[in-house]
């Protein structure tokens, strides 16, 4: 339990305070001096760090560890006023200034260098504080800046291809050059995707981006190696944003380099369920931390300040929300950020302690979180099973989104959510795994929208059906290699074997314009000219371009089933697909629940312990046996949860 | 009765017939030269003054007196070609390029020192011209090039804020720079809110709003004072745009330094009753004047050309808009301008004398219109009285819609606009004053999304109230001091103690989502977890997310009463608030009307004058007693207004 | 029969593939080398031929003539790296990089001058070659870099003014620079119409459009006039792309330098009618070649990549869409591309051979259009007879849209495609041609929103109507001369005689807004207070703003009549007003037919043709005595043409 600290935007005075009520509330760790490069480093190679001496005192004396920061997030004034080549520039040429935060290239050297001075600095300074539990690389890595397209990070790019091609005719096959005059003579010929007349090259935008998560990945782990050499015993972290629209940075790529995964999760208020949405990004971010318990980082008590509107959260959805992350696999509860702040960007960004004090909904649930992590603890280390996968790839979420495809209306995220769905209201609990995944341990792999695949996943999910595993692929999945060429012969080239289906043409659809199916279930937006290679129609349309063409179909490959949807089916349709799979696979739902109740179970070695989740307006009943923790009261058969409320049951044995 | 001359856009063998065209229509004023900066300075240092001799000259001759332009509303060709740094720079690094008009930087120094040898030269030339009545500096400062972010204006905005703040920690501390990182060393290290990553510091944005109106401020009194030390008894004026939308210029600021107070008016198509807006204008634009008569610079006998949609004026409209500004105390009535032009971006603006010439609506209108003018000569000096004052403050309206607030939907003009439709309605003349202005004189003061307040302010209401006035405040008001820092410990800090609640959170509501108040009223867009804190509740919410929670409330403070509505009620619970409130201050309309009908009195030192201007399709009878000056006849005990037609009723004795 | 032939994307292996199945599908003519200036320069001055020396060969080894490019469609990289000035930059200053295709800007000279090497090359190459049947100039001039803004062109743009004006005060006349102190000293103080602060002239911008079309045509006239140099006998061409929106170049001024006219069409998609718009773009095809066969050089035979979303071809609509520019007028059918991409921009664009191979409805399809071609082979070189005509102008398109009109929703082709489309229902053939052209052989000519017309488009009109012709004239007619400036004295101040009404005013109406005319019709968007001079009134409002005011006229013209349509009828009022102004010329359609069903008759020296395209969903029967020539049988008084079929009959004697 904890949150960001940032005393620098609060008179000394109250700071004796802040340590009472982090008391108060249970508060064990605290990020601090993420925005405090400004202050460290008034001016260049001058440091000042009395400020971080006295707080890190308090906090120690206090009992409260420290996850400190490199302070390398945002770079003070001076920076780019001294080196306005730092700057960086976005896709029209336009300089992105400083006034906000996060204003540098990544591929900047100078700011690489004074960012790495200045880590240098903290972590010599701090190598032996007792406060120090871990180290906290900037801070949203890309948030804003993640593409630049100045000069520097111009020839940071062609170093980058020429590293991946080795040579320049390797760039031009896999860019496709031959279309539209585009063969380049040398690297040095080589630019970002600037603004075109028209569309520019779909690889040479694919690349870049590629290169782009490289470039703060590259940046990443320079400071992380350094606090490695220095502080060798100590864990190094950078807070990930794993939320649904987060898509600049190759998360799969950098995971594995992280000490310990942290993750900054915001509810976005403009989703009709975003508690089904925090589900999600919790289960990838368990996934990218390798199933290990991971650390959530930031999330906000309340309402944030940045999104069109920022709606409070109701009474109980504070400790709903945050014990969610928890049943998913965190082992801590982190907040942005300690006291709301009373001037710059965020201040009606929620806190720990809001602007109108201790005596408010969100500090008297501040104290109850405490209490209840405090009343679980015992969770901790324990991890989450799940029988069911699904592929996720944001290098194939990249692909699919660019320009110049058969709908422009089509999104990475559509069918991944709307099966992830499928599967929450049915109580199972999926793990979101990278195709190259040891997929043998699950009983069923879905495969939404993977619109590029290299040869290594084709192999991946074939050996697995063709060893009994069950998969249900969707549409506009298979279609291109690693470079955005298509596989020919007929779509989808990757998986025709596997679904024995062979596609000669897709007939997206009209907005609005919906078609039905021989089973009742209506779809709508994309349709596709399917012919039966091997498998066998499950539903075909009754209506619409193509009326008689198989739209669902199922395929024996080797030991195992594969499942091809080639249409939007609606959600009731996705449901009963769903529900299909699901029997085909042998899969059950963790228990028994009404809609609207999330139940999800973490192992331990000993036990195991049932989260179940209330999100609806009534109270409701669960079966189980064991110990409710947060009530401290034995279950005997059910466990009964209030409206909007949580249970954690320690499941076995009821204490007499 | 006149309008802007641009004899220099026809052949010289017209302007004959313009002067005996002027003489029908009853002009007394015309403005001339506004944008004759090319012609009158035709290259640098080289002035040929021909053209304006001859038309002043003209002008004279048939006794019609002008204000004259300085003709530096925008300049020619060569000064940017000569100069290109003095062309605006937008927000995106884009420079604006001559080809409109306007484009100038209203920091550049090579501009200001041109545009200032014009004026000279111009007063020099006519100071003793005897058609000379008074000048019209520059034209519309503002309009288009009132936020230039070149490196010019970054230097001025330094120097700026060097004066503002003395020293560099004061602006550290003004614009809380703790956050994101933003210290600066020095005053060199700050530059305008140039595109950045993400938000930038918002008072950082809001300095700079100040200063862009300072700067073009300093541009006016720079012409003022050149003139003043000329011509001394000229009055000087440069023409407002008080408008709906505008708010780039601090007019509160600016009025002081006018001679004589003008604006120019043009009413917004897209509004459903845009004659309400054009009252409200008239009303603020009254009070900008202190009360005292004003100028109609410029508005349109028919359509624009700028608007998406430019509608035509409907018969009689003309004379009706052109009445409701002389009701709400203008005493001279121009217009844009004389001959609707026959090329250049506004040549389907409308004129006095249209396109398809003098057989028109247009014109017998104007002719009409020239001789109500004079059939109310009398009304002439007299002024508007009124015994509600609605707070407006551009400060506070730049402040409240920067980003990151907690619905980017809420805007400034949303309260103020259907709190002063409501007393429109019901036929009470309202003052649209400074918070700081004297208060005393008015019986209800009104406070709608007073978002940010200095100390003056709040005492300034506390002392009115204390003293037995009555007050009505709307959300989002009190909530930030002058540099835009939350004032902390509930909502809304600097009102608090005047209205004896407090807000411990925000809870705006989603687009369409409605709230029902226990008093039967529906309300939307935001409510607030209240308490009350010495106030009574008025009415409470029966559903949404604060069941039970206060909506609006009423405090007693000292021998005055303070009302609070923290939530957007529908119209009719506007109106039924407005009525409560109204009735509580022993505040009454100026006359009994039928919907649609708008009555106002300006008052003379020994009459007072009844404008009845009828905006409904059927003719209306208002009770009044007097001698009807437009019709010439006497009023015994009503008057009867025509559809669409206007009364203007001596009050008092009638001729018999 | 043939399409876009680029090798130089597949692998050599294949290439004798292609030239078997093209035998297979009968294609007779392939363009070859548009987009391979990077491979035949590889660097500035080096030429490598081998590629397509081999490519030439096997297409004359395998019997297909080869349209050959001048390649100069899209520099390589190197040209860019080595000379940045070639690039264009938008009206934003925004550089438009290289990485898409067309990074060129039109008035750049070392473009021109590498571009002509180019060219000279491959013409003193290929002069003798037997394969070579025509030159393809660039490709789709104009298609993303018509408009250029950088200092190269800004200087172009000046001396194509100093061409045009001869002095700058004529300038100064034309663009009406008296207004807003736009008076230029000279040439060099001009500029294109770059961002301002708010509205440039608008002559200013139409004359850049203007000169923005000549720039690039300037371009076509160097290739052509090189190439004509060195293969003097080698027709020269370069395809349009005559479409519903391309509106960047005047191609009335274009045509007329083509050796044989080409064309591009792409169906849009988002059209609820998309062949009525086909229908439109062959007509006015067949008008810019001056009446004479054309090529259609690009269309798709499935879907394209570009629109939001692209939708497949239903079976049988690629050979219908085909005929339909056959019908029209065309006598070859090309396609973009031979084989479907499979990297790059264009991969989801369809090919005659898809990814899918030629199992596929697109094979077969374009197999049997082969056939189909060949068995109405003998239609080639007859032409199309209208009796009506439309009047066309890109100049006045570019004029009517620009900003500060009377309502911004207002655009030229509202009025010419309702119109053309109740035409097109009732099955007449119609001509489009430009306001200069020769009158006399029409019986009625259509004028709709022909806001611009110089005094020649007035006489020839009012000469035609004299001697007997019919008009049709709608509103927003006539209202300017060639230089944007007002006609006065009463709109239509062009036509005002022709038409004998007289307009004082524009009443533009609001969105949805709708009015009721005394014969029973509605209409919308706009109105006009229009007063008869001559005209007798057809309908006029009973609502509305201007009840009472005519809104349809007729007048009496010499030995001719004019109508005048001041209004937005609806589709069912302009069905009735197009066919009461046909039957006053006596004009009759084509056949009977039903809806949906497409009739267009070809006329050659001794027979005519006429095409049956049936559009609807079921099969129709249509009145024909001949040779049905596709399915090669008789029609003796009718011939039925299954559902989305067609039917192409030899009228006169059938063989029996």
């Amino acid at each position: 339990m904890g949150g960001d600290y940032n005393p620098e935007q609060w008179p000394t005075e109250i700071w004796a305070e802040d340590i009472r009520l982090m008391k108060e509330a249970g508060v064990g760790l605290v990020s601090v001096g993420i925005f405090s490069w400004a202050l460290l480093e008034p001016e260049e190679g001058r440091y000042e760090f009395g400020f971080l001496d006295q707080v890190m005192e308090l906090l120690h004396a206090g009992g409260i560890a420290v996850d400190l920061a490199t302070a390398t997030a945002s770079p003070p004034p001076w920076l780019s006023s001294r080196y306005p080549e730092s700057l960086p520039v976005d896709r029209e040429g336009r300089t992105r200034w400083p006034g906000g935060r996060q204003a540098w290239c990544p591929s900047s050297p100078v700011f690489r260098d004074r960012a790495l001075a200045l880590a240098h600095q903290l972590a010599m300074r701090y190598r032996d504080h007792p406060a120090l539990a871990m180290w906290h690389v900037s801070n949203e890595l890309g948030a804003h800046n993640v593409h630049c397209y100045c000069d520097l990070s111009a020839a940071a790019f062609r170093s980058w291809l020429a590293a991946r091609y080795g040579d320049i005719d390797a760039l031009n096959d896999a860019w496709g050059t031959a279309f539209w005059s585009q063969h380049y003579g040398s690297f040095e010929e080589v630019l970002p995707p600037r603004l075109t007349p028209t569309f520019p090259n779909p690889t040479q935008q694919l690349d870049f981006r590629r290169f782009s998560s490289d470039a703060l990945l590259d940046h990443f782990l320079a400071e992380r190696d350094l606090l490695h050499r220095v502080t060798p015993g100590v864990p190094v972290t950078t807070n990930f944003m794993v939320m649904h629209r987060t898509n600049g940075m190759d998360y799969w790529a950098w995971a594995p380099e992280q000490d310990i995964v942290s993750n900054d999760h915001y509810l976005d208020g403009g989703l009709p369920d975003p508690q089904v949405e925090l589900s999600f990004s919790a289960d990838l971010t368990r996934c990218l931390a390798g199933g290990q318990p991971w650390l959530l980082m930031e999330h906000a008590t309340s309402a944030v300040n940045w999104q069109p509107r920022n709606y409070a959260k109701a009474p109980g959805q504070l400790i709903r929300n945050s014990l969610q992350h928890v049943a998913r696999g965190a082992d801590s509860v982190l907040f942005f950020q300690w006291r709301a702040s009373r001037a710059g960007a965020e201040k009606f960004h929620s806190g720990l302690v809001p602007h109108a004090g201790t005596d408010t909904k969100v500090w008297r649930e501040v104290v109850e979180l405490g209490r209840i992590l405090d009343a679980i603890g015992e969770v901790a280390g324990s991890t989450v099973r799940a029988d069911v996968a699904l592929l996720h790839d944001w290098q194939a979420w990249w692909a699919a989104e660019l320009d110049s495809r058969p709908s422009s209306d089509l999104t990475y995220h559509d069918r991944m959510d709307a099966i992830y769905r499928a599967l929450w209201d049915v109580g199972v609990t999926t793990d979101i795994v990278h195709p190259s995944a040891d997929l043998n341990r699950y009983r069923l792999v879905i495969v939404p929208t993977l619109y590029l695949v290299d040869d290594v996943t084709i192999r991946n999910l074939e050996a697995y059906v063709a060893a009994g595993g069950t998969a249900l692929v969707t549409y506009f999945s298979g279609i291109v290699d690693e470079n955005d060429h298509v596989r020919l012969g007929g779509y989808p080239g990757a998986f025709r074997d596997l679904l024995g289906v062979r596609v000669e043409e897709f007939f997206p659809l009209a907005p609005g314009e919906k078609v039905r199916l021989d089973d009742g279930t209506t779809a709508d937006f994309w349709t596709e000219w399917l012919h039966l290679a091997g498998a066998q129609a499950i539903a075909a349309y009754v209506d619409g371009p193509l009326p008689g063409i198989p739209a669902v179909t199922e395929h024996a490959f080797g030991d195992g089933t594969s499942f091809y949807v080639a249409t939007r089916l609606d959600d009731s349709g996705t449901a009963a697909l769903v529900a299909r799979v699901l029997d085909r696979a042998h899969v059950s739902p963790e228990a028994q629940a009404a809609p609207g109740v999330e139940i999800v179970r973490r192992h331990g070695v000993t036990h195991s312990w049932l989260f179940v989740l209330n999100h609806t307006e009534h109270s409701v009943e669960v079966a189980a046996v064991g110990r409710e923790l947060i009530r401290d009261a034995n279950c005997i058969g059910t466990v009964a949860v209030p409206a909007g409320g949580v249970a954690v049951v320690r499941e076995g044995k009821y204490e007499s």
